[in-house]
């Protein structure tokens, strides 16, 4: 990862783009995004309606060189999308939180991604083999353990695709950046780490006895 | 929580807030709006620019009955905010994956919450007892071990207070909801959980030696 430097390809000022609160921290190197994206199963999805923002929390996935939303397809955000309006994506994961000397110089460590674009639909005859590519992200393991899909819920399903051309992404990590003159200060400094796991997978109040959960899906579930 | 129903509150058909995408997980009651943001340190806040929607990942807090964002006075985000454009800020936590017989039934567990309105700049009297609360609200436990502020600290700072007047929360819990034919299928259904921990703190390397780690940072920060 790319972090804390400042790559040769920053946009020119003024755009949108451009990383302007500690640009140490920001990277517009595609694997950095990439890296991102793929460790947040949920992004902010914002666009433009009656003059206010609207931000959605959505489900997401990156296949590929695309980013892709799934939703319902009558829902205020998949219309947006499909009549081509302007979208914002945001997504962020928290690692840590940067305990410093001083209060100002408290900070969080945390990788976040911005992609700006319009989504584009995906087609009928593309949907079965990308609707599995994005449950796979989202339930890693789970794919071998599907009933097929009825015709129905290809249809209704809204899966669009956005290009990932603009964007920025900005890292923070490692230690709290304090005055030199607190450093020999009687105050702790340090990162108090952010863990996420998944825990114990618990089966539904329905399911039939015997049934075992996939040894894929056991194996990306284990604390 | 008011998980699963519909409270009377629900907002006028057309209004931004009104949830439409499974209206029974919605919520528009206060307690369940300020246990979602306390439960996140990160708010999406999107403005427009230029005719586009923008979203920054930002440190966010609520303190009694306000949202409260924190940022650098320079930025795009906070002039928008100072000049009192309209905003948007969406939060999101992921509390599990929701693994059904179908493919099309998987989902996630979430606690959402979006929130429209415009800000107002905390007055420099304000601040020094608000950057408190903020910086309790994110680093839990550290307020007895900082310096004083500096008072080009406090000016360097910006804090910019939301009402929480126009919102909705959206929250999923429990068992994937499988069709009624597919529950005697062999496939596994039930939740995976995901656990977020605080680690074990990490000090920093520039510390001197004999500074332990308060017990009230201790206490929140234990795994």
């Amino acid at each position: 990862m790319s972090n804390n430097t400042i790559d040769t390809t920053v946009p020119p000022r003024g755009d949108k783009r451009r990383v302007r609160q500690s640009p140490n921290r920001a990277s517009y190197e595609r694997d950095d995004l990439y890296a991102v994206l793929d460790a947040c199963p949920i992004g902010h999805v914002s666009f433009i309606h009656e003059n206010w923002p609207q931000s959605v929390p959505t489900a997401i996935a990156r296949i590929d060189d695309h980013l892709y939303l799934h939703g319902h397809p009558k829902s205020r955000l998949y219309k947006a999308l499909s009549a081509g309006e302007r979208v914002c994506v945001s997504a962020c994961r928290v690692d840590g939180l940067v305990k410093a000397r001083s209060a100002f110089h408290c900070s969080m460590n945390y990788r976040s991604a911005v992609v700006f674009g319009t989504g584009v639909l995906v087609t009928d005859e593309e949907k079965p083999a990308l609707l599995d590519s994005f449950t796979d992200r989202l339930i890693p393991g789970s794919l071998n353990d599907f009933r097929p899909y009825l015709t129905k819920e290809l249809k209704g399903t809204a899966l669009v695709r956005l290009s990932l051309d603009e964007y920025s992404v900005k890292i923070r990590t490692g230690d709290p950046i304090d005055d030199e003159e607190d450093i020999a200060l009687h105050h702790w400094a340090g990162v108090i780490p952010i863990e996420s796991s998944y825990g114990v997978p618990v089966k539904s109040a329905n399911m039939l006895d015997g049934i075992p959960i996939p040894d894929e899906l056991l194996a990306q579930a284990k604390p």
